[in-house]
């Protein structure tokens, strides 16, 4: 499908956490001019960030959240890019694609530069295939198939609700990591898109991320982490394992490989240190519950098996630490606010916040 | 691991079914010479395979096949490729790597000749993580490792029982799609090792296949296939369905992806569609099936967990067609056959048949 690849320049919003370094936008205004930008600005509201000429963008501070969530607006991480996921909510395109403003456009071994967006589309555009491996990896992709012993029965797939592409140079690894290999840089490119299989759980990483709002928007909520809070590097991950029990339970897929960008710049892994090691320690009875989760038949929408997900993280995790009764709260009302930013329907193509 | 793979000469043994194709190992000669081959011969047993000078090796046909398993060479099928798991049994090797004689060397995309069998041993020696997925796929490659939030309780692994490797050139495609797609060639190169997770199955291809024979041999059955059979072409997937869900019960790990070989050859669709047609229906029965079964908890031996997989076929195959019966008859055959030929502890590095 390569060549006929859709733009869907008005079905999809571009959402970047603040944007603190200038080259970013010009380095990927080739690929991004025609969308729009929803920029959710993460720490001080009073400081601006300058937006070049020619895009065409909304910016939310601190403020703009606190005004249009009122009360609600304590479900958002403060000083945090946990702060993006208000942009997934305000948008109203069916696609949205997140990006950190520390990755820059990947160049592929024959020295093309990626865009990354139109591999993105590609992935979401096609249908995953969780229940069984394909040894040849995305069965849809031009000069490949599904292999000899691929029951027939399951060829037809499942919708794509996300897509979670890669990086070169920095890889994303915790800090215990990053301090143990100071030099590591990721330089291979594997040419290779997959599913996920049903069953699962992956470490999703929202540096280089697409998904399809209506399918699974609503349970793409970054959680509570940075400013006053126990945790930080922890908000895609639990976006993530949450996303993936309920894409299970739903019959949706997630792929992950393709498409690269290129990391530029590691964080810090003495800060990161702080903010991971208890995400460190409670990950290990995290995973646990996310891997024995079962959501009950009745839970048939994103946001019925989300407000179950919160009711079982109350039950379940927050022995391990009262910050899991705060954050289990916290996803009923980034649910509420979800619906009442998005009443059912309202989903249109061209619609703006 | 790269610099300092083990050749492991003294530990394992090539097997291939008969060789008609008088280039193969001449190709293959830099590679293969310091190894032991044992060559199955599946058609008559009066045509003799002409084996290059220099390689060390040992031929079975059907006559010696007979003699050595006297009744129980039933289980052993004849004119068919799925011979080769007598191979398997008769090596005292802790490792087997199986080969189709129309697979040549592959060149990676720097041009260089792939050494596979080195590629399916640092497979083996790796762990193996079934348990989570790893997003920069395979963390134990040079450059690569665990990503933020994989847990670090389950980064030990476990050990790794089979590699299955892919093929350039000709896709290994079932009979519909070969007539579908007649010129469809893979070209593409995914730099890609990964585990196959626990809980999903995958359509193992015994084209390009290494193997721990200490920890999965037994299960590396392929079946009843060929002369006398109603089915064809389904002797590696049964292999691998029987060999993954074992795998998972036992705490086992499967790799798939590098390393190519050069797949030269298509064989025939036309002869395909007849030798498959059954079994493209009966997967539709079979892999529901492998989803469910469980084995109990006193399976704690690969020959144990097959004997009670024969069991299970033949209680819930069987009413598919009464092939299933036979089958699940050879399975025992076969585990009987493989215990009088490997007496407990009997695998040594550098025994002989």
């Amino acid at each position: 499908m390569a060549s006929a690849t859709p733009l869907l320049k008005d079905e999809l919003d571009i959402v970047i956490p603040t944007i603190r370094n200038l080259d970013f936008l010009e380095m990927w205004r080739p690929f991004f001019e025609p969308y729009h930008l929803i920029i959710v600005q993460d720490g001080d509201p009073s400081k601006t960030i300058k937006v070049p000429e020619g895009f065409d963008y909304e910016l939310y501070n601190r403020n703009d959240i606190n005004r249009i969530l009122g009360p609600k607006a304590n479900c958002i991480s403060f000083k945090d890019s946990a702060c993006r996921c208000f942009g997934y909510m305000v948008s109203k395109k069916k696609y949205i694609y997140t990006i950190d403003d520390d990755c820059f456009v990947a160049t592929d071994p024959s020295g093309h530069k990626i865009n990354a967006l139109k591999q993105h589309i590609e992935n979401l555009l096609c249908p995953s295939t969780p229940f069984f491996f394909n040894t040849l990896y995305e069965p849809f992709r031009e000069g490949a198939d599904f292999v000899r012993g691929y029951p027939f029965s399951l060829r037809e797939g499942v919708p794509t609700a996300v897509s979670h592409g890669l990086w070169l140079n920095i890889p994303d690894y915790d800090a215990p990591t990053q301090l143990v290999k100071p030099l590591e840089r990721n330089t291979r490119y594997a040419d290779a898109v997959l599913t996920i299989p049903k069953g699962t759980l992956f470490p999703m990483c929202g540096m280089n991320l697409a998904f399809d709002r209506d399918l699974i928007g609503a349970a793409m909520y970054f959680g509570l982490m940075g400013d006053g809070q126990p945790i930080g590097r922890y908000d895609d991950m639990w976006a993530g394992w949450c996303c993936k029990v309920i894409c299970d339970h739903l019959g949706l897929g997630i792929k992950t490989g393709l498409p690269y960008i290129y990391h530029s710049k590691a964080s810090n892994p003495f800060v990161n240190v702080r903010k991971e090691y208890k995400g460190i320690f409670w990950q290990e009875d995290i995973i646990p519950f996310f891997q024995s989760v079962v959501l009950p038949k009745e839970a048939t929408t994103v946001q019925k098996c989300y407000i179950e997900l919160a009711k079982q993280v109350k039950e379940k995790l927050t022995k391990v630490d009262p910050y899991f009764d705060k954050l289990a709260d916290a996803m009923v009302t980034w649910i509420e606010a979800w619906d009442e930013l998005n009443p059912a329907g309202a989903s249109v193509a061209n619609g703006k916040a």
